[in-house]
């Protein structure tokens, strides 16, 4: 169709302009990407057109606009609610996704979108909205190689792209698991700082300690993984009996400062279950069995 | 004491040669401190001598030996069963005291050596003992702001040599928060391993991720600590109940791939107090108050 031809003349479009879809838009605008935007209500491309966006009349034509559509919407039955109607348009174009949903999802839409005749990306966010265009926001990637080594160096406006595989439900699955581990931190660290509250030490004056244990803790993850890929855990770093013990003075320590101890009892449990388990002499890795098995000790 | 000044000849001496001694001897030896050791059975320090060590014959000639003395020992009943006959040797000198315990123990540890005429601070590995000698490795110390600017520059050959404050009881404190803090996000990534395993995802290939995430979610940490000193909750990072909603596809998820969910299942029940006590809308370090009101709730 030389009419579509004649309308692709952006490097991106944006489609779905909430939150997130905004800070997409201005990071391809700031990286000097012709980028063209559409949302439901026109409003809010406002302020990206007034920074050198490109505004489409229709999502129809922001898609017909640029080889690389990237659609960012509350959930996938909007996706699929916009660009069923549309999918003719979207064959040889790239369809990149940063929804939020499930695997399920993901793979679902990768399906509707190859029966179509688009190559697609599902990804997501991991850095939340607010760092989105700087070297430390993370964007994990995963389906089309092809498509993403094509629009690499465009996706790399954003942040930190990552590419994880062709399966397009890994971003999804790495989406949910990095979340889950981020908030094993996080709630670690909001106890840590109601402890040393009680001991009279302000918030600040820990996190700055906190922030610089941090990198030694993150080391831990990349030697562990070895460890659990080989299913030996050398005690290294402590075994699981002297670990399950300082955990004891924990929760010991957050009972008599009259704090919740749900974090440190949870710990307590999974070592305790892994010294039954056999695991007491072990590295604290092996802890990783009581969580995989699971179901067997419910 | 003439004879003990004569004696004084090293600038450090280390007292107890276990695992975490001995490496903290040797730490000091690479950087080029003379440093004397002893160790109750002696052949603990052999290794040691071989590297340019100074043997000492007894406890009493180690603290002669040098104006700076670590202890690090299997517990303060030991440390104090071995120095109270020593006591006296001590005036004058630094006592550094490396040996796990509790704050109260620090503290009265503290006020004996005050009455003996020594200057003292207590101190904590925080990296365990593999990377003793390293920029990486964070050494917290509280005691005498004295001691530590005098010796600042011998006790950096340990890796990051922090002073925490006047507080005896600090380390010990900030140990216990920042062990809790670790496991926090290890049981995090250890559940995030499993999850993503359940999907044929390899744990070095997630840890490779993950550990590329963390500095994002230690940055957060500094956020979070500044709001909760505030006691305001701005949503930059999310609402308490976008969380919960998120936490609880992830408790799900954990769910219907047969692994163990008590991880999310305690974030999830922490978000959902939050929720309940009045924060749903407000962002997810307000998640702190069902922590520190933990008595309350039960």
């Amino acid at each position: 169709m030389p009419e579509n031809e004649n309308h692709r003349r952006s490097t991106v479009s944006v489609i779905g302009l909430g939150q997130m879809g905004s800070r997409l838009a201005r990071a391809f605008l700031a990286t000097g990407h012709r980028t063209t935007v559409w949302n439901r209500s026109g409003a809010k491309a406002d302020a990206l057109v007034a920074q050198g966006a490109v505004r489409a009349a229709s999502a129809e034509a922001a898609i017909a606009a640029s080889p690389l559509v990237v659609v960012c919407l509350p959930d996938y039955a909007t996706v699929r609610e916009l660009l069923d109607p549309l999918a003719e348009g979207l064959r040889d174009r790239v369809l990149v996704n940063l929804t939020s949903g499930t695997p399920e999802e993901a793979s679902q839409t990768s399906e509707w979108a190859a029966a179509n005749g688009a190559d697609y990306l599902d990804g997501a966010a991991m850095s939340g909205t607010r760092l989105v265009g700087r070297p430390e926001a993370l964007f994990v990637f995963s389906g089309s190689p092809h498509a993403f080594t094509t629009h690499r160096e465009v996706l790399a406006s954003l942040g930190k792209a990552m590419h994880l595989g062709a399966d397009p439900a890994l971003a999804s699955v790495y989406d949910t698991a990095l979340f889950g581990l981020a908030w094993g931190a996080l709630a670690g660290f909001y106890h840590a700082v109601a402890l040393v509250g009680a001991a009279g030490v302000e918030p600040s004056a820990f996190a700055a300690v906190a922030t610089g244990h941090m990198p030694f803790v993150t080391s831990l993850m990349a030697d562990h993984a070895r460890q659990i890929e080989g299913a030996r855990f050398p005690d290294d770093d402590g075994t699981v009996e002297v670990h399950a013990a300082a955990m004891g003075h924990l929760v010991e320590a957050g009972r008599s400062q009259g704090i919740g101890t749900e974090v440190p009892e949870l710990i307590s449990a999974l070592l305790e279950r892994a010294a039954v388990g056999g695991h007491g002499a072990d590295g604290i890795a092996s802890v990783i069995e009581t969580i995989t098995k699971g179901k067997q000790h419910v």
